[in-house]
């Protein structure tokens, strides 16, 4: 009886908020990730890829209640014991750096790419799985191994195709930041409330302008659409402190515009500069400040004697980075060219990547404290700012397709396409590589379907062959993207007697179809 | 109160099941992965990623009951759904050709490489994550496209490093198969129990021999330990039957060695021979039969036309395959090198990949008919493959280690390391490229432990500089790898006086290493 129950069909979707990926978008992430795994690997990191699956114990921050466990991740019960979706690449890693203590090279750099969920409402561009790219080091207490991620990050960014010029690493200090909030008065555990605003406030330094943040500080912004932000309700006093610490970088700009500088001279004396206002005006006599600008002048040593000046790694006070957990330097990868947003105005790419400094995450499995620092990298945002600057090598191209005029020499198509996909590699020279190229597959009785389907391929070439052309032992050669030009241009006296089809001998097949290529 | 409560520390484990991957096993996989993927593409395919988490109702076969959902997946309610983590590649390409069918390319030919989840008990060498890497033709319903699957097979195994000679592809036809349960009288609903026991009998010919074949194919059979398995209780022409077909294999070897016959000769006649056995001797007059032959003799025909003859493309009637839902063509590539088993024996390495025609997949979502074909490529089982060959690059070396003997010098030493790193790259001698190389992080006070650092590295080469180095404007530069080896020689007489460490002016600090590295 319910064997013969007619079962409705499935629905073929992808679940809400996930989303698949094609051909072309596929192979540019992985070229990219391919790069900066070269460059992390150079600066010795060595890859690491954990289970996808992690205990919810391990996960942490999330743990199960009965009813809706796990806000934030996907999560399940499994004989007993929660399982969880890795929801970064932190988590993981300290895992990790506790699970292998003993046989792990102390300090442990490492780097890992893959996806990651969050079970997260869905949105424009807002994915429940997306990937990550990070690079951390566990065990180093010294500000040098941030320094270096800084310097890494920038050779990675070149090394994906961003020029030097293109980008900045912005690089702050939270124990400076600290130093500011004592300096203002805000550094006990009763201020929590006000720190959070102040960090917020700052954080929108960009968008809202120094008027705006100054109100955020105070009484609190109304903002254009009449909403009312409530402020931190900052006296004046405190409010000069904490803005002459976030208003730093725009003070030195206008000192530094007020002095004739080279372009060389500009950059190479920045961060002293920057270092030298955070001493005298900012941070007091507050000790953790006055460490946190020690470990600032400390990074731009090491970083200008690695030949680093503010053009690429620049000290920049209003970087704040929202994670609770960072507790020293703090850095941000920032792209400076422009593009247009949705509304075609243009406005700067934006941060593609940050980390910094977390010292308690190992902590929580070993009671022992560890340092650690380190840096993720937004997959799709550096690779939409790849796209952008038309940075991405073309892989949409398809395959040459060899089409079948008769079914019965399907044996002398495969053998077209054998002798191109095979054809000679000059490691000299990358156009004599082997060629992409099938045979077309479907039922071939409609020539327009064959030549249709060549186009959604995005195929350069199509091999026509009948029984004509195999008794004189030539082939046709379909050159598609000039045959498409020629088309859109046909009134234009010049394309008119333009050739986009040529007849040449079997045996010339594979010579002329490379010649065809190499001209595209 | 409760927040004061201690909270037990988590512990630090992979679940039950999972593992995580270093270092040289990330990248190894990598680049075994990223050489196939340039083969596929050569052959028309396209790079595809789904996502991870598919809805069960898609994933199918697998609904949840209200008490243990999913069994054999990974599933979880969301909002009332049900989700899952995809257990293997082909039911997520049954979704997507459903549902982006007016989009894609038809026919679609499609790779895709990634982890798939298995709920299953784990055990020794199993794991409830692994990476699928499978390539599809949906929508070609001639057998051209499984031939041109078989040869990309066999391509794609010698582009990552297995000999020509050391594999072999096994190709067979369900519909052969189907034809002798025909000719055997095996072909009703009601026999669908025999027909499973002949089926596994069959795949067991390898290990079982003909005896032991014909054995479960009769009343039973009784293995060395005394365990009677039950067998199909066949008659006596009915196993005469069966056995024709999966013994045409060894008949065909045994009629063939009566000839003298060159190599050539041998490989071109083999599939030819295989083919007349099975429709003069196997599967009489069924219809299923003759259409099964008839599209080996196709696939054999289009594979020597491209130059794969049986020594690397054999028709095999052995070859069963398990899963149920293939139709057609299926195929199995073998390594036929040896190799130790646990217990110190020699044996073929056996299976590495393996796929079929399915012709059903898709109308469960659209209610039509597709025809596909595809492989998969066990990636695990291929990596020992390579690691058992030593066709893997050695990826395990470590980075050039600068030591820290005086923490002030930290500049100087990350200056070191940025001149390795940013060494000129010669395209014409890959050995004068970028040199991986690191300064030592941690706590530098207790030297022997930076050594010991490099040594678990696996690192080369050691640069150590002091207050004196400093003063007289040199380095030392140790090589690690013949320290070593001289450590363990001491007592040899040509090992004696060999240096292991080199004393030169720091502005050949480069040229050194590259020396040293060169050498390895």
């Amino acid at each position: 009886m319910a064997k013969d129950k007619k079962q409705p069909r499935p629905k073929a979707v992808t679940p809400k908020g996930f989303r698949d990926y094609f051909g072309a978008e596929v192979i540019q992430r992985a070229e990219m990730l391919s790069k900066i795994a070269e460059v992390y690997r150079r600066y010795g990191f060595d890859a690491l890829e954990t289970s996808a699956v992690e205990t919810v114990e391990a996960l942490g921050k999330f743990l199960p209640d009965v009813d809706r466990p796990n806000e934030g991740v996907f999560a399940w019960e499994e004989d007993g014991d929660w399982l969880a979706l890795r929801y970064d690449m932190t988590a993981p890693l300290a895992r990790v750096a506790a699970q292998y203590r003993n046989d792990l090279p102390s300090p442990y750099r490492r780097y890992t790419m893959g996806p990651v969920w969050r079970n997260e409402k869905p949105g424009p561009g807002r994915f429940r799985q997306f990937y990550q790219c990070d690079a951390d080091t566990v065990g180093a207490a010294s500000v040098a191994a941030d320094a270096e991620i800084c310097a890494m990050l920038a050779d990675t960014l070149e090394a994906v195709g961003i020029e030097r010029g293109d980008y900045v690493i912005r690089v702050n200090n939270r124990k400076v930041l600290n130093g500011v909030m004592e300096v203002a008065g805000l550094a006990g555990d009763d201020k929590e409330e006000e720190r959070g605003i102040v960090l917020r406030a700052i954080d929108k330094l960009d968008r809202l302008g120094v008027e705006g943040v100054r109100a955020l500080l105070g009484e609190g912004r109304k903002d254009e659409s009449g909403d009312f932000t409530k402020g931190a309700g900052l006296s004046d006093a405190q409010v000069e402190t904490v803005m002459r610490f976030a208003g730093a970088h725009d003070h030195i700009v206008s000192v530094m515009s007020d002095v004739e500088l080279s372009a060389k001279d500009y950059a190479v004396s920045w961060n002293g500069n920057v270092i030298q206002y955070l001493a005298d005006k900012v941070i007091g006599n507050s000790q953790v400040g006055i460490e946190g600008v020690k470990e600032l002048q400390e990074i731009a040593n090491l970083l200008l004697r690695q030949g680093y000046d503010a053009t690429r790694i620049k000290i920049d006070p209003s970087v704040v980075r929202g994670l609770g957990y960072y507790t020293g330097p703090v850095y941000e990868a920032e792209l400076t060219f422009e593009i247009k947003d949705e509304k075609g105005r243009p406005r700067n790419f934006g941060s593609v990547a940050g980390g910094g400094r977390y010292d308690d995450l190992v902590k929580r499995f070993t009671g022992q404290p560890v340092p650690a620092t380190g840096v993720s990298i937004g997959v799709d945002r550096l690779l939409a700012a790849l796209r952008a600057k038309g940075r991405m090598s073309d892989t949409a191209q398809g395959p040459v397709i060899v089409t079948v005029m008769d079914r019965d020499r399907m044996a002398d198509y495969q053998a077209m396409v054998a002798e191109l996909r095979n054809a000679y590699v000059d490691p000299n020279d990358h156009s004599k590589g082997k060629i992409r190229a099938e045979v077309y597959l479907g039922n071939p009785k409609n020539f327009g379907n064959q030549l249709k389907y060549a186009d959604k391929r995005q195929s350069p070439v199509a091999i026509i062959a009948g029984g004509d052309e195999f008794d004189k032992g030539v082939v046709q050669i379909k050159d598609l993207i000039l045959g498409a030009e020629i088309a859109k241009n046909a009134t234009l006296e010049e394309w008119k007697d333009r050739p986009s089809q040529y007849e040449v001998p079997r045996a010339q097949l594979l010579a002329k179809v490379r010649e065809i290529l190499d001209a595209l």
